[in-house]
């Protein structure tokens, strides 16, 4: 199925809004997560042979900066007596702190994963109850960065209420252990946490799990919203997840984000188009950057996408305001054409056309629609527009196509 | 987008129904607000001004009684060892209760705003959990209306007793004050205010904010009813609120109204027949008439409209009875065609069509329709009928259009 | 719009189902409620000589015993001292207790009204926190029957635990007061009380308010089920009502019936065949049979139809068995064609046929269909065939119209 | 309406998830429930000769080992001083405790049921409130095996809370008692139970009861979808409950399994063809297999289908793993085509294609449908296939049928 996506940058400023004080997040954070390429087959040297690669290829320098443990780190029982959290002795043989240590001495930030309930969705022992000394213990070893889960939640979901409770007990006792840990919910969009979680968490998931397709349904991903879904699943195509962030891309900013799950680039199940629109939407969107892919073994093109650095300067421009959904036209072949667009700061703007259907489409970018939050005399400006896929004489991303006044007229797109 | 409003009146009583004792809003409460014109840029001097202007208008004259200070107005931190809001002393360097005293002198009432949550919407200091000391420093600055949000309220939400529960806090606050302070909900329809809400409050929001447009879909007012909406939103279109406000109509009544929001009359971004039907269903489904355009600088047009006293004079009847939508038929090229029907004092009716399909239409108005609720003598009773947008020879507001019996044959409408 | 319905008996029995164990009606209760006819305008003198009337029309030789008093029977507060729900005076000089006094002696019983709420529907005192005193003073006045409305909740709903809870309070404090006191919840079927009903009450409302009409849409009642609807409203039209019935007539048995609202039969709103239809779906429904017209004066038609008492017995069946809709077939021209079936004692079985189309339908009856829930033998029985709106020769209720085997054919429609 | 359904073997093998820990069902529980057959009308006879029959059949050979004891096996009431529940002493002469040894002198495990509730649904105790003494005594009787149902649950429904807390209290219980008795929560899959119950249940029901027929709709059985209904009720045709089954079967796994209720095969209401595809789809879905019909009188057909032991050993798989619905397709003229496709243990999967439209389909199978999850080398890869409804030339169930790579072209199905 052709795809394309198609960025322009024009101009102005906006404000911020409150969430969670912990002073993390101000962007979206930007790192890599174990899950995807390793599962639970984790260990201190395969995590720090992922870091040192993660350096290698420059990574850090594009502002990626977490290398995340996720799941299956832990020994078979927390410590009989104290009730701490304990590491898999034979993955870990010299222990969380050091791997933390040795990741922090390479200019890293090291993240864990746990689970809001009894188990976590590996059966490993979840924090349910636990929240105390878990936090604890987690800012003794140095981690900067949890991931907490939903899995085994004991039925504490159904209401926004119960769900808060549950996920606020975990942000006090983060909060409480005086280290600065970046909360990254993980309940799968259960109540709504773009209501509930903007001043305990610096970013939630809204879905069920992505995988690594442009845009099947699975059954597994039953919902058709994510507003009042009762069973988020998993097995989520990547422009389905799109379709979800749509209506609560409202409710994300500064240091509260929308989290569209990690990203898929590089795994091999898009073309390179499709990730190019992977990409580009989730940084447009402000989700945070998570890379899932194998970061000790990268194609050329993997590369190139994911260090695009217009584009990341999208997603980490200072206003923190992910891109609204301005129309979206069904197309009768299938799929749908559509206009985002978003404000950054310095009098500049982000518009992109993402056309899901299977043929090409001509379309005019009409600037009445651009800028429906601006008004008329936004709507009447003159524009230099460029395009973030493009390279510039000088090798850089971004483009000069030209300037506009009105509309960008007769736009070819996939 | 074409569109009109037919207003016709006719002739009967009905009574009334119980709701927040505090004596206030008999009829729907009329003012202004300072949030859509000066957002957050708000100080003693704007809102005096604007005060003063709104006298010069002769806005009082037609009901308009109440200048709402929306949020904004507070230091960025309560008073550290009493707990007690504090204003912003830059912008209100003589206080609330400066403020309030001036205002009263002008002859008119002072409302506050605060969101029961954590945070305000704008991100200052909420009232959850500080209702009491809140209540009474309002009482004390000689407060007389407080607009009550929704933002950040930590997930207790979900069900109405989570709702009712935190809302009632401060409904019982307010009381304890002995002040008589109108208390105007704003949770934007969750959890069905219109079922929980009478009993504490004069007047609740039924859906995400309004913004300035006739009838096109935004996402972020994602929810085609607000029944069980679980993400209300806001940039909901003009008619859009309307359709909303058809089925909870029901639910109004003397001292307990659906707030459709604030006014957008005045503000650009509809035409003159728009803010003729914006103005008139607000008024005829009793919602609040709060003016959110610049009253320091109206045109004529503006002022027409918003000064149209026989319209006001509906929304004011002492029946305090909404209208009741009574077909509503799709238009083949788009948008529906309605008939909406209710009740006032003295034996007098009023009838609105509303269109807002993209072509003229021409219908006529069976008796049997408008009556439903009357019954046969009614449906068959012979009634003078005037248009409230047209001014009679003396002129003022409502001139005779003729005498029907069964029906009005071949209305043109848009 | 033309309608009608054929009725007919054949062959077998079934078993009941447990519920609330007061002792009472264990077929559908049956009666008169002020209400539709006199509204809040009630008096010792006018509740007395309606029942003198229906005494004199002899609607007590029919099983109709219940003379029920809706609301507006309070003095404006209850006793300041104890508490304890008063008449009011005017309307009651002579008290509750002289009124059910002479409602007994005339072999009659009597219901009151109150609401699950802080006011009455009619904005009278309601019975939130005061279950006890108010179930022990209606015992002392000598009450047998309690409408408990849903008014003013306090926001007491919106999971079944929380309505649950609610009703059973005045279950709990009606059973404690040792008289046995027929207990109506009136809930319109918010949070389902079909699943948490049955142990605490003998019926229960399932939808909004009926009105006087045969199938209109009307928006005050929005939802198109009432299975999880969260607006019940009033205004829904008879053949809406039987819609709402149909899932949930599973759920009621003896002792706990579905209340599918008070009869209009008499009002004027619908036509004979319309009546027909209402009156003969309640009563196989297994609804409660509580007249709502004047039964101070009535038409012939109107006696004859609420007085058919081979209906009346379907309705009376000692096997407590609603009937369930078998098909339901949508007709092109609006409406459907549908098929009722359920069983009675002594091998008998009651089927319906409703049209609620424009037009006039011809279809066989299958006993394939009559008896899905039989199985084989009794689908290729043979079966007498009764119309319970033919009178036989003796003009009786209940006309032999043949024997049929396998199906009944060509059956004429509307 | 013409079925069938195509079963294929292939190559692999999964891992297994966390659930609750009493050690039973690692794979679906199968055996025999006296309810179908019976109803109420059971005695330590029936139940005696019935298992002896089971025997006589060989059933034990195929993995059939509890004989499960549904409701009305109470006396009517507890033991006035202890609370302890008692069985009739009319149907069960010598107690519980002697019938359970003699089901396990017979080589047998033994169950029994109650209800989360104040009845059961057939009208006797239930155990809310009573869950200590009840497990307990099952306990102290030898029971094996909890079927628990959700009748008269007083309102403790409508947030996975207060379904979770419910059955928790009894899961705790039976877990004290410190005999492993299998839990089998039947509550109609109301509030989520695949979401909350994993770590409380063996197993759960996930919608209203199944009755005898392949796909007609009965209104008793009104939700399209089991993710959020409040009115599961029963009368639910097989193919209705595979579409409920497809969304959750994500969610079950070793030790906690959806149950999609006991099988009718032998009861007369399909034919084989359906009755096929009932055993299969259950199988594969890794529902409990819970015989339903008369074990004392068996047509060599029926026991041809529950004796399939390939069936019975994808069912049995130590994998865990239930099939996902890969692809669903509308036809024209009624039903769907569907593929199916789970993984089992030595690098061997299973495929049904699953047709209820009324006529034969031809389709290909393609590989890339079949190994979404495992991927490309998958895709591509060559394997052997089985149809496990023909037997092999030495008579066994599962006869090759050929070796495909890509796709198995031009499947006849119906």
């Amino acid at each position: 199925m052709a795809t394309s996506s198609l960025l322009l940058v024009l101009a102005l400023q906006l404000s911020g809004a409150l969430a969670h004080n912990n002073g993390l997040a101000l962007t979206p954070q930007m790192g890599w997560n174990t899950w995807n390429h390793f599962g639970c087959d984790i260990s201190e040297d395969t995590i720090l042979s992922a870091a040192k690669s993660f350096i290698d290829y420059g990574l850090p320098n594009y502002g990626y900066g977490y290398i995340l443990m996720d799941d299956c780190w832990q020994a078979p029982a927390r410590n009989a007596t104290t009730g701490a959290p304990i590491a898999d002795p034979t993955k870990f043989p010299n222990g969380v702190a050091s791997l933390a240590d040795q990741i922090h001495s390479l200019g890293l930030k090291f993240g864990i994963y746990s689970s809001a309930g009894m188990y976590t969705c590996g059966g490993k022992f979840g924090s349910l109850g636990y929240e105390t000394i878990d936090a604890q213990t987690y800012a003794e070893w140095g981690v900067d960065y949890l991931k907490y889960d939903n899995c085994y939640n004991e039925g504490q979901a159904g209401t926004p209420k119960l769900s808060y409770d549950r996920y606020a007990n975990m942000s006090n006792a983060l909060n409480a252990t005086g280290r600065p840990i970046l909360y990254s919910m993980c309940n799968w969009g259960e109540d709504g946490p773009w209501n509930f979680a903007p001043t305990i968490a610096n970013s939630w998931r809204i879905s069920g799990d992505i995988y690594d397709n442009y845009d099947r349904f699975d059954e597994r991903c039953p919902c058709t919203s994510m507003i009042d879904c009762k069973l988020a699943g998993y097995h989520c195509a990547m422009t389905r997840i799109i379709d979800f962030a749509a209506p609560v891309s409202q409710k994300a900013g500064q240091n509260h984000w929308n989290d569209l799950d990690m990203l898929e680039v590089g795994n091999g199940g898009m073309t390179y188009d499709e990730y190019v629109t992977h990409f580009s939407m989730w940084a447009l969107l402000k989700s945070p950057l998570i890379l899932g892919n194998d970061v000790t073994n990268m194609t050329n093109e993997t590369l190139s996408v994911i260090t695009n650095d217009a584009i990341i300067a999208v997603n980490q421009d200072a206003n923190g305001s992910p891109v609204e959904r301005m129309w979206n036209t069904p197309i009768s072949t299938g799929g749908t054409l559509s206009l985002w667009s978003g404000s950054l700061v310095n009098n500049t703007y982000v518009i992109a056309l993402l056309n899901t259907s299977p043929d090409a489409q001509t379309v005019s970018v009409n600037f009445t629609d651009v800028f429906i939050d601006q008004g008329p005399s936004y709507q009447a400006g003159t524009y230099e527009i460029y395009d973030l896929w493009q390279k510039d004489d000088a090798g850089a991303w971004g483009a000069s196509v030209g300037t506009y006044t009105g509309s960008i007229p007769d736009v070819q797109i996939g």
